[in-house]
């Protein structure tokens, strides 16, 4: 990096908001490109936003009672194919290997893309009574999707995620745990990462290959796109019954388990950069934040500044994620620069003048506030501070997704609405699936979901006006 | 499973150690074979043991300043061939994906067996100054290494692991951090694990392909077989001269950057296994154990044993790692020998007498003791007990090395200990790698390591009788 004003060279976010995203990605040094085309490199600082996120959920569900476990990465090509609908929609975007040790295989194995497969092939052989259910199983890994266009964190060819698979006595209980899961995902966007959420249900054009029934907690970026944050999937008896997950149940006769399974990935960084940033840089919600201060010495060859620097270090970070720049290649000026780039919520100045007054200043990633403050009142105050640009950083999205969500109800709404806002757009739908196709191929608007909290706008479909009892809400995605 | 003494059905200990090993596997649900041949399914009673692994290396590590990182899991095959010593100990056994998207790909991509050669393009790209170093990275990740023969934990066509790789200013600092992280290592591993370590310098046949030392911490099974628990490398130059590792030194020149990797892996589950086992099963060490204790209720019908049960369970499950087994399909006699077998280091039985006397019994799986304890002083007293657990299991594994360790000074005494004893034989070496070649051929033993700790057991070669001044300990491996 060289010692210039480098944030003049992050462009303009509402000039060339793709291109703005891969600077943030790049510059704050989140993730790289490799030599495997399509796959990057998440570099530590991505990665920790990564582990904070892995923790957090990883906490929740096992407040649920859900057990991690590790599946084989390869599977066999006869397993992918076992049911009709899940093929069809991954078969055209995965990886095959074809030569293990020096030998050509007699059997192709795909690097998964999902393992629904694989836990169903074990499912059932593990499965005997309806005392073993439920099986609530999760696994952190990796996977691969053959994309054709990539883009760091938000479609790279290879992810990491967790993907739950659960397989459960009754359809209702399923149906129960699939919507819990839902609602685990919401309270990891909205609280962990100041993202808030739209839930529904997906159309059946937009379900996973092989669901029953797909829901979804969906986002909207700053530049007013979509992003599908998270999903959960019933599948009723769909895979259960080609890889035979049987089970004896209570009245002593054998029944086919019910399934579901979910996942969130390191999508979701994408979520947070594209979310809240600005033509400062990233910034991040404290609580997913690596660094949540970051201590600037300001004169830093003064007497006593780099010691009183190092001693608020050492107590702040007891109780905070605090870094200390003690870089001597660097003026402060850079610093402030830099680290804003990087997204840390405080920025904590301190130099021979505040030592003097026993004070120091903070300065607030998301509004910019100048705060002088006692070093007596830092510690507590810190506390509050935080948790307060966690609310605003919510709040400030919130009012993102206000201010772009409109009502359509007819397409030239739609079209006038969605190129005037992006955006989401509420619009009602007969349920016909050439409607769907229909606005996306004139609007390039998807349908996201069909919200679980319904408004009833009118009784005509948007667009070919006949009768509909379903909202939808539209947009046009990442 | 069925309701009969399934611990009679694990094979016995000293009549079959490789069928006794699987059938712990299996039953104790640690992991299971799949549909992809050589992978096994990792079931979450061993992934917890691997989770635990995991949360104490990463912590060390931490305390290291190691940052996580993850790099692509596929490496594009000229990466592969640019260190010559590496490519030739890997390329026989890689997994090749040869087509991604339904079409065949110009370049094959191996699946990653090791990362040298994607960490070393990456810091390649990154480095520039000094000021940069060192960069110290690890991930945590699936590797594959198409083995022929394979057996769960110890020898699978993929496995779990970290891999650390850093880079420094000057060889001296790379040198101690590689022993840095083997003294890591056996850390974990004795003090985690309770299994005693021999370090040691590998010779150079049985070094890491492509580095310039391999360390290693080398463990004793309860057959007397060695088993490689983790090594750390230092590779000098050999990567970063051929992958373009430079930076501006402190004197303005290009220098190539010092580096170093170290991994351990999944195969530490095969290795509590067979260090600590018997034939009643599993046995852990309460440090690593999923479960530390698990309470069974005794007449579970009879009025108020389970509800005692429980409150026992919710006072010590605040500081303890404790399961309450409240099946009603199984007698207490049938869980009793099932807990055994799962390994859970205390086993803590309540009945209707017990609760009279406001008191109950505890039995140490390690062993075999009944304590009977006041239920005012349980709480406390646990920790105590399981502090002696630990201690006594590790003390138990380092009898086993002791008295299987021997001292040979010519080929006949090394046939004989070997035959008698397996384990570890303390040997003069000439450091000819022919008379590696031949005590291998003769006995099967490898050479485990050149120990830190030299005893001059004389100055004669083992093997040729020539003047040789390194003792090496030798030893059959898993």
């Amino acid at each position: 990096m060289n010692n210039k004003d480098f944030v003049k060279e992050i462009t303009n976010i509402d000039e060339d908001f793709a291109r703005w995203y891969t600077d943030i990605v790049i510059k704050a040094e989140l993730a790289d490109y490799t030599a495997a085309k399509g796959f990057i490199a998440i570099r530590p600082y991505g990665y920790a936003i990564w582990e904070n996120i892995q923790k957090y959920a990883d906490n929740e569900f096992k407040k649920h009672g859900i057990k991690n476990i590790s599946m084989p990465v390869l599977i066999p090509e006869n397993l992918l194919q076992k049911e009709k609908d899940h093929v069809e929609g991954f078969a055209p975007e995965v990886a095959w290997v074809t030569v293990g040790g020096e030998e050509k295989l007699e059997e192709r194995l795909c690097v998964r893309p999902t393992s629904e497969t694989m836990f169903s092939t074990m499912y059932s052989k593990w499965l005997t009574s309806w005392r073993d259910l439920p099986y609530l199983y999760n696994q952190w890994c990796n996977v691969i999707r053959w994309e054709k266009e990539t883009r760091p964190f938000l479609r790279s060819r290879e992810f990491l995620w967790q993907e739950g698979h659960t397989i459960h006595e009754t359809d209702e209980e399923a149906k129960k745990f699939t919507l819990d899961m839902l609602n685990v995902y919401a309270d990891i966007i909205e609280n962990l990462l100041a993202i808030p959420v739209l839930r529904g249900k997906k159309t059946e054009k937009e379900q996973f290959a092989g669901a029953d029934s797909t829901y979804t907690v969906e986002t909207l970026m700053h530049d007013g796109r979509a992003l599908q944050a998270g999903t959960s999937h019933y599948f009723g008896q769909n895979f259960s019954k080609p890889f035979n997950i049987k089970f004896q149940n209570r009245e002593g006769k054998e029944e086919y388990a019910y399934q579901t399974s979910w996942g969130i990935s390191t999508r979701l960084i994408g979520a947070v950069i594209m979310a809240h940033g600005d033509n400062r840089g990233l910034k991040l919600p404290p609580k997913v934040a690596p660094i949540q201060v970051v201590i600037v010495p300001v004169a830093m060859h003064k007497e006593g500044v780099k010691e009183k620097a190092e001693e608020l270090y050492n107590i702040l970070s007891k109780k905070y994620k605090v870094e200390l720049d003690k870089r001597d290649q660097y003026s402060p000026g850079y610093k402030f620069n830099d680290w804003e780039m990087r997204g840390v919520p405080i920025r904590l100045e301190i130099g021979p003048r505040d030592i003097e007054n026993n004070k120091c200043v903070l300065v607030r990633r998301d509004t910019a506030e100048k705060i002088e403050i006692n070093l007596n009142e830092l510690e507590d105050n810190l506390e509050t501070i935080l948790e307060d640009i966690q609310k605003t950083m919510y709040n400030e999205c919130k009012k993102n997704v206000e201010d772009r969500t409109t009502i359509a109800t007819n397409m030239d709404e739609f079209i006038t609405n969605i190129n005037e806002h992006q955006g989401y757009i509420k619009a009602m739908w007969c349920g016909d699936k050439e409607c769907e196709e229909k606005i996306h191929d004139i609007t390039g608007a998807k349908s996201r979901c069909i919200p679980f909290e319904q408004e009833e706008l009118s009784n005509k479909c948007v667009c070919c006006g006949k009768q509909a009892d379903k909202m939808v809400i539209w947009g046009r995605q990442y």
